[in-house]
């Protein structure tokens, strides 16, 4: 299902100029949300990051036009869906140089929300690509995901099931979509976004909620021996929520985590409304 | 113009699948060059390029049917255009994972080529973003192009013509759409491909001619000092060719190369067709 040129469309195939610079180039953001029961989750805290993000980028964003785009998606049906919310700064003459007065593109979709493997642990497998801290794409949602999508293919190439990525320096940033937690001791510790980051919406939530699981949140840079020597380490995105690691490189990680500790961060970030479909 | 689905189309709007990942993931690669008098210039290289790129990235491409949009559009006009070829890896199902069974989107544009101010000096600001030279996006010319845009458009918004972008070793790497050269005594020298630069068809070019206008090509990392020493900088690329570098950030570069010896480079790199579209 497809909202497009305010209404939605079944399919997704709309009459759409290939001039536009989020196909040729990259020029634009996204975010992807999960909803259930007439109701996106974090919309509001989506559709904040996108605006932030689309003022980096100087692309005019219409906020109440994308809210109510997702809102049309969201009344198609009860049960849970991924939507996803795209916004480019439209078709323009060629060349890089930014158009003067752009027409942006804004465009949103929702798939079915599956919670196949939901809190499964994962593997991970080192990435040969670094994060880039110094480019937007990495702080913010861009389109420009090519890097994510080579790492995960070449880390399930591997065996494992996603990528960990270092950034420019060394130390851990991330994984191909996710951002990364570990607990060590009573702390709740994920790389700040200075380290190449995205400012991911789980991740900001965690961080403002850890109290509330008996953890003092921090953000400080991380070493891959701090995954090691963790007593648990998860990737966390607004559509998996939580995801524990338990391997790196084929070295497995410890847990030593009680499932009631685990139960109680996991309460932190699992929308209400989505619990009724997600297996024990 | 457009070449899309096996045949032209005046415009750039057709029914255009939304869910396809060169829009929504930057998953897919593009090649522009000149045309003129029913030719595509350097059409085999730029394919050739291309299909390097898509072995890398796992995307099938048909070059025989990219040679056929790219002779389609040449066909349409004998006076300069300028052409742009792009592949996606398709319409897939949402999220990062590569399809299992790729149906890559292949289409091609063509506009107005220009001569104005080819040839004439640009003034250089540095960028704060980087080149990655562990990304498949250095490299490749692959549709993840927004560090490019941000570069140009921050450069363009200080006063400047153009950025440029060193790597994360801080070492000169290129221009957001050009390789970089330096003249030092007689040697033609441009950062290896490992700096974290594209494999540009002009720097081929000129790296394979030098000798013809008495310089020694050379593949060696450049520092900022390397540019200020320099007799002569230029930016190379497939639309402008051979621009001369006058200025980086703020600081004018010298100029000792005799007007003969800059027209000897010229000659180098301009396709002769274009010649007698270019002002003395």
């Amino acid at each position: 299902m497809l909202w497009f040129a305010g209404r939605l469309h079944e399919g997704h195939t709309v009459p759409f100029d290939l001039s536009d610079r989020g196909l040729l180039l990259a020029d634009g953001l996204f975010e992807t949300m999960p909803c259930v029961d007439g109701h996106a989750i974090w919309a509001d805290r989506h559709l904040a990051r996108m605006a932030d993000g689309a003022a980096v980028l100087g692309i005019p964003f219409d906020a109440a036009l994308a809210a109510q785009a997702l809102s049309a998606l969201v009344s198609t049906d009860t049960a849970p869906g991924a939507l996803r919310l795209t916004l480019t700064r439209g078709p323009a003459p060629r060349g890089l140089r930014l158009p003067v007065n752009p027409a942006p593109t804004l465009f949103a979709t929702r798939a079915p929300w599956r919670a196949d493997g939901l809190f499964q642990p994962v593997r991970l497998a080192t990435s040969r690509i670094r994060r880039n801290s110094t480019s937007p794409t990495a702080r913010l949602k861009t389109l420009a995901y090519l890097d994510g999508v080579m790492a995960l293919a070449q880390a399930q190439g591997a065996g494992a099931d996603d990528a960990l990525m270092l950034n420019e320096a060394g130390r851990v940033a991330c994984t191909s979509a996710g951002n990364l937690f570990v607990i060590v001791d009573g702390e709740l510790i994920t790389p700040p976004l200075s380290e190449g980051v995205l400012a991911g919406i789980t991740r900001a939530l965690l961080l403002e909620l850890a109290a509330r699981a008996g953890l003092v949140p921090v953000e400080r840079p991380l070493l891959l021996a701090d995954l090691h020597a963790a007593r648990r380490v998860y990737t966390t995105n607004s559509l998996r929520f939580l995801t524990p690691i338990n391997a790196v490189d084929g070295v497995p990680l410890a847990s030593s985590l009680s499932a009631a500790d685990e139960q109680a961060l996991r309460a932190l970030v699992v929308p209400p409304g989505l619990r009724a479909f997600i297996a024990a």
